[in-house]
């Protein structure tokens, strides 16, 4: 049978290369969360968001269903709290704080969390309605709870955001990191949203720590609400980076929208592929100008003129059968 | 030991929230398919497509491989009629049927479906060799199989749509939206799509519900098969809203195409971040005019121009040592 | 109950289209790697790259992390030597090699693997660094190592790359699509790149099998770097189709490179969603003009033009309070 050949150089290199302490996760110094259990959790708080819904999800009764609720949050505290303390004890050893008092203070954050889950709820009962309303595939509210990945973007938005908001080191971002990893969607925890949020699609949507949301906005797949380069003066860690975005905007698909200084107006709407970097005014629909495609065909030296088309086939002709400009 | 502090307010205001029903998978009344199960299905109708391929798979032998597909059908049915049957109760519910014979019906539409794999195999077979064909860095037609996500992306459409034109509530876009989150690629169960179909890379491809898509078209990351914005005129459920694609069409990285009255006609080329809302010709090939760059270097004040460049390094170099132009 | 109604028949039809062996994994013949063990190998690795951080991780403590690693490799050479050799099994008999001593060639190889993981651990330590670096939003070393996506593309990369260079089939693509379904990140494991590497945010990246990627390159989200089509002449596979970034250049979301004579120099920037299919020179930076963006408004049948702008709010107006154009 083959062996392993050369595990005692491998293995002291690799020792070696430990000793710097970077990427290493210890039980004494650093001892980071867990990721299972921090996923594991916010399986639960989905749960409770959405009871009977989530992914390893069995329907609940009436009957059962107080049990069912308090029990997952029983689990939620006990699991997560632990966790939180890991965090919190790492970030007082970044700081190096003289005091740390990370167990009871993570209880304490913990019990605050839960205590958002009803107002939390709310909220995400208006981010369901509007991707009921906001995509004419939708066939019923459930459908859009049960798979939408916008959903499943926002619900664990919210719940990041509100460790965010209590400067809780790592969690956050594995919750965020771990949606984006689902659903390609890219919400930064600190990014702060209001409700009836919706995001069609969703892939490769990307929204900046400094992003202010409104109510009532829409973005479609690929929109990147981000920073400007450095060289433009604007990554200075903490400042305001990312734009703002007003209530009631709907903003089309792979349209990039830069800087800490950019406000879109309410009401506003941003075509596809719109690339903004300054303000825009309320009711103003943004569009880029038609591009003048060029259209080629085999054996033509020169671009196809409107003048050149035929009726290929009925689909592509007016009612009265005369041909119709590409 | 911290405990937890809120539970029974907490508590009493999330039951008070379920209960106006939004967002409750309750076992009386709605009690919708499971999504675990839902996916383990999906999982063994991927393993009949390609036995031994599939995730968990290990290979078969040629002597247990009729006993291990009547296997995974026997179970496939018992799993997928249950999810079905509960699918069709909540249609009922929702349309207010009169009548309901969810389980008969549930029983025959997975015998249905169970009927098509056949067929479904021979068309995923011209996915398959698609792939191989389209793609450079393809090594082996069982690399395409094992790893593309092309594959897993086009398979699962050919089974969610078999049940979305039967209307099966739910599951379709269970199915679907799962390929979603594992490939990036977003083919909703109602669009139709002939056979030889290849997604290249696949990240952030949308594909409209009522989309039609012919024969031998390739298409490429972040491509959009969209509908129109509302303004235009073009979002009443249930109507054509998407795109018309014919046979042997590519198109390139980035293109969006929108539109139910837009087709592409066959053998026609569409060329990255290409924007279409009218139809294209057969046989023509609609590029972006090249656009005018800007080459800025440190220290000057005015774009850099051609005549500025020396030759740096052999890449950037003509055979006889002349400079390039960027 | 309601039974299989057609099973006999449908079972009959699949085993007929399985006999031409196409997408079938066999035991006998192909016996193609294992996913799931292919993975599980992947994770052991990432564990040994970042002892206690990996997806399933607990932490480990100074005195147990010899014995856990020591323990992780031997794992990792008695799953994946067996996997590797049905890969070269599956090789050969592609090639039909007169000789295919695979059991000895695969320990070979993953003892060779194995005594790599010292030089790619102190690569990734400067992928990690970069992404410390890069993004204005990470808190901490150890938050990018626990949650960034690129880090999981960049290790799974330098992994996957090993085996590549080795020519083992199957095995370096099976996993680099794995970190491409949890990141949205393809990076085609035949592709060079250097020390320092970091993709922000990452959904829509494409890296081509052939390119060439010098060290402290930083890309955005949904950047391509790819092939030309093949009307260009440039797909044909083994040739350097893919292109050549030097060292210390960034490329911003949305940028599209082509081609294998396409060389971006040294320092160069290049902006967001540029096209480009011919080489720029060192130090250069490339942009976009600014497109011509329509402003429209409701009952304006023109376009706004700046003159029409008051100061709506704030957030809007300069500090003097006059209005800002858009």
């Amino acid at each position: 049978m083959p062996t392993i050949a050369n595990l005692p150089t491998t293995l002291e290199a690799l020792l070696a290369s430990y000793a710097d302490g970077i990427g290493v996760n210890r039980s004494a110094g650093h001892d980071l969360p867990n990721s299972r259990v921090v996923r594991t959790a916010l399986e639960r708080l989905f749960d409770v968001m959405f009871p009977g819904f989530s992914y390893s999800g069995h329907p609940v009764t009436d009957s059962n269903l107080p049990y069912h609720i308090g029990d997952q949050l029983n689990h939620v505290f006990l699991e997560l709290a632990k966790e939180v303390e890991r965090a919190l004890r790492y970030g007082c050893e970044q700081r190096q704080c003289p005091v740390c008092d990370a167990d009871k203070r993570a209880a304490e954050l913990v019990n605050e969390l839960i205590g958002e889950l009803p107002r939390l709820r709310e909220m995400v009962k208006t981010d369901v309605q509007a991707g009921f309303s906001g995509d004419p595939a939708s066939a019923s509210i459930d459908e859009v709870v049960i798979s939408y990945p916008s959903i499943r973007a926002i619900v664990i938005y919210r719940l990041a955001h509100e460790l965010y908001v209590r400067k809780v080191p790592l969690i956050p971002r594995m919750w965020s990191e771990y949606a984006h990893s689902i659903t390609g969607i890219d919400i930064n925890p600190g990014a702060t949203i209001g409700s009836s949020f919706f995001v069609d699609h969703g892939t490769g949507v990307v929204i900046g720590e400094t992003c202010a949301i409104g109510d009532h906005v829409q973005l479609y797949q690929g929109v990147t609400l981000g920073a400007l380069a450095p060289a433009q003066g604007q990554t200075i860690r903490g400042e305001k980076r990312h734009p703002t975005i007003e209530d009631h905007v709907v903003i089309y698909a792979g349209a990039t929208i830069l800087g800490g200084e950019t406000v879109i107006g309410h009401h506003a709407t941003i075509g596809g592929n719109v690339w903004l970097t300054s303000s825009v005014e309320p009711y103003t629909k943004v569009v880029l100008p038609k591009a003048d495609l060029l259209f080629l065909q085999p054996g033509r030296k020169r671009p196809l003129s409107p003048e050149d088309f035929r009726c290929p086939a009925k689909a592509l002709c007016d009612a009265d059968g005369t041909r119709v400009k590409p």
